[in-house]
């Protein structure tokens, strides 16, 4: 971390700034005084150094991290890519893993179908919602625990592993025998969560929020490594814009960004970010080219009962061509990345 | 509700749609089969129906709401302000309440002389951070219960009401002693802990989250209000966009547009929307100025030896300039608009 | 177009709006009065007419729109692919076009070699910039016309057709020979060019404005189309919002959903929407899977030493490996598009 | 300008680079060794520096600029604020200029009418469009030269200097009598337009561009500062956001933000900024608080007739009634910053 002394600042004054940054931080300060001013280098775990306590100093004109503020999810630390593996799926390492399921499980009956048409089809995860965060409180909030239960029946009929969103840390007793756990957009930020979520093993599917930068997700994927827990799913599922022709703005350059930054895994929602069930294929498409390592999709045996997010759902039919599609590019990608 | 039928669409097709909605809300639906195309004009509680479930209808063309989605919250059915009276304080109703004290509580003495001097300076609330959200793990987070408990002591000491910020429902019941809790902007969507906040009776203040819209600010409203808790205070706090001399960027017409639009208090937080001290006094006067029932407002003794936040804290001389102006310009409003 | 009248508004008020709308736009208005509210609906040639001024009217509560606002670009009146021929090069249709070449013309020899080295890789649109808009008065504004010169010694040279930036229409003279003129990001909505532009028979590649929306494109598209000129090539290059990691955000959803919208070939920048040379490659690829028509690459033969641009130039053996690469996967993507 | 140069560079790399900066630019670099890095300042006129081509280098981490690049514009080099006389009005100094009238002149009669009763409520600017930009090419585009002679005409009538939009260049002498010429938000980065009105001697009336940042903002006055025209008065439109409910995102902060980092005037306009004529009076209101030296504001005498803008028009009597409103307001904010 770089800190630039203003030019009018006095001997006394910077070595009061000095004094006070060794005793607050882990570092050394590397003190050049130039004709033109003082630049001040702090050597050491800068991680833990708060860039706004420097910038309130008087005479402080600019800070400049050099480092990453994070160390656990930072590839500098970790080179290879971390590899997830559970009940069977892969999500890391090259591949594009298929997540597929309802928006939010409907029935025992219906969960079922569904895992059974998206395994068939060849995705290796089942997703299904049972606490669904719903902006108004008149909407339908989710089969709850109820909900859960069908959804890991379904995981137990087909042998599939099952993702599906904690809400509140209150209900974690809840997911003992959920295979991933995901944290939506809107908890991204929700600290206390991440921070028991690091306390556990198991892993965990964290989503961007719609208005954080990857930094900001990475520092989030740091809380809950910070506890322990090393397996963190970063999910790419579109950011907030001004435009409207989809519901949010897919940023796919997310996917190289992250993965250049981290050794974690980055998958892509399309159905979220887009909002409709016809861009869901030149968007998974697009993030396998671009080199995720998986695609989460909604998938519906009948959209149009769906009582959520029906528009942006696929048919089964649909998402096996999408999934038939989403290997031949991936395979591509993969041969011309190699 | 209105909803736009494709030209294309089959009389049978039609019906089934009519019969669908009226039998998933409750509501009756009024056809209009014109020349160029039908619509069916939704009649009834339509906070309740949801949008998006219509619009995945293959025959629908397009869905557009006449009436808020929210209820509780809205002015139409609550024409009066309403106004919130804690422990002396006022907030609603046409003045400019003045909410001031440090981002984070750092011991019993800093928290008493802040208190003490915003007080003096003409400030009826009285804030302060105990629990902290901060986007690194490695970050100060706040003193906690500890710090809660010397907010209370300094509330007491003052006799001013005191509001603060909880993180997670499941420290709930350590705010028992709190005359106003904070949900700070990247709780704004956290759905259960509105819920449970819903279901308490102590005013609320709900900042807006950095993404978020109006509407979705009001929605968050309606779920505390639909659990019974009708006392809540909307916070705007700048929103997140392109622009970097400032960290958000605060959007002052949400003050009209909101008390347009629900009969809530709308008080504004400029330290956190700018993130510098030297924009807080423009941007406070301009929220008075645009009718805002408060200013929330950060003040340190120290802010170079603050532990969160210090480059935006105002000293308490500075702040008690401000609350003079604030007055000044708040009064010259208020009479244009009488 | 709907419109839909305020309940109180009484019959003779709607009487006189119905009767303005149909004197004042190529309209008729077929009203529906039904038991809740009154419904317009105007059928005709609405994309003359101005939903502000509808909203302006004291009993409108509000108006949507059915119809795109847009005519000559609208695929549903123009359902097959425009493909545009120039010199050998074929843009749209299916396949994916590499654009290539320097941010900016430096010199005769630069341009030719530069021109060899992308052909020979694949290339079959030479690009270069001789009249550069730059955000700084003081920085390096392109060699201008004696760019041009050299820009079009080099498409001769190589057989390559060129695209080049027009800045103001009081240049179009220059502009006789080039094949494709671009209107930069920042003249999106400089309507005076873009009519000049629609006056001439020469294909015009059109970038989005950094915070133009898709339909904002299609408009100004429209404009040129609107003046006869039918070879419109849309450009999509990055989106301004609030990440720092790439210097905007590239839309790639942009790429489906302006194909679906209209006829006109779709291509992308990956140069310019990432900054950096590092992300151009996965970005290139992501545009070739979503089923870009086109992607438009910097390459400068020393991109440490460009006068402009240096840190998002690939070399000419970084583009190289990049044409293979898109050529793969673009062959994968259409092959499942069949 | 700091340059940070990476850890692994090698003495003579960096020497090249410190070799190449010199030459290249006028600037002198301070060299500063330390353990940790290498850190190199530039000392100089850094304004004319380009920080993407340092960017560009292999061995450099990253660069931060100590100075604006704006140097005519900045306040450090010009600390009295400018002020604008024209024909009687003053802009700039610490008062509210109030600037009203159509947003298109529509007939002589109409432009001499609204110009009588907005002066007769205190305006001292006239403003009216005659070439106006809009979205579509089939919406009214203005009167063009026929209304720019009724617009001056008004002026003539009423002693009250104009303000009207020039859109190109190829325009500009028919702009011979206008007394201030408009720049419009689409226009910002029209840089050929902006270098040749700064050849002229008029003052210029510049609007942020709608997805703009400040430093652009400057960049843009910098341009036809650059060229000897001094008089330059900056206006905040509104940005664009995410929200809705009103048109674009007044961004108030802009006007401390801007008159602290320059000396040239700042207004707002509130009319386009928030797009319904409600929201005009409290965002003036805010402008005048927040320390704005004028305000423009749309006024028709029949804002349901408008041919443009219509729903963001204020009556003259609803004009008459904010002039009255600001003068107060702005009074107040005056005498608490004197």
């Amino acid at each position: 971390m770089i800190v630039i002394v203003k030019k009018d600042a006095g001997r006394e004054q910077i070595d009061q700034l000095v004094a006070r940054l060794e005793e607050s931080f882990p570092i050394h300060v590397h003190r050049s005084d130039g004709a033109m001013q003082t630049i001040l280098g702090l050597v050491g775990d800068t991680s833990r150094v708060d860039m706004d306590a420097i910038q309130s100093f008087a005479i402080v004109e600019g800070v400049k991290r050099v480092q990453e503020p994070f160390k656990n999810a930072n590839r500098k630390f970790h080179p290879d890519d971390t590899v997830i593996r559970v009940r069977g799926a892969v999500i890391g390492g090259g591949s594009v893993t298929l997540i597929a399921g309802p928006c939010s499980v409907e029935s025992e009956e219906q969960i079922i179908g569904v895992a059974k048409s998206v395994k068939a089809a060849g995705a290796t995860v089942l997703r299904g919602g049972a606490f669904k965060p719903r902006t108004s409180p008149y909407a339908f909030q989710g089969l709850g625990a109820e909900g859960l239960k069908m959804l890991l029946a379904a995981g137990m009929e087909t042998g599939l592993p099952v993702v599906t969103e904690i809400m509140d840390l209150s209900r974690l007793n809840l997911f003992e025998e959920v295979d991933i756990i995901q944290v939506g957009a809107r908890n991204m930020q929700n600290f206390e969560l991440l921070r028991e979520l690091g306390r556990i093993r198991k892993p965990i599917l964290l989503k961007r929020g719609l208005s954080s930068t990857m930094e900001e997700l990475l520092m989030s994927a740091e809380y809950i490594m910070a506890g322990g827990n090393e397996e963190v799913i970063l999910c790419e599922r579109g950011i907030r814009t001004f435009e409207t022709y989809t519901r949010n703005t897919l940023d796919i350059a997310a996917v190289p960004v992250l993965k250049n930054l981290s050794h974690l895994p980055v998958i892509v929602d399309p159905s979220h970010a887009t909002g409709a069930a016809k861009w869901v294929r030149p968007m998974s498409l697009a993030a396998a080219a671009a080199g995720a390592d998986g695609v989460m999709i909604e998938v519906h045996n009948d959209p149009a009962s769906a009582l959520c997010d029906g528009p942006q759902s696929l048919t089964p039919e649909e998402f096996a061509d999408v999934a038939r599609a989403v290997k031949l590019v991936g395979d591509a990608a993969k041969a011309v990345r190699a």
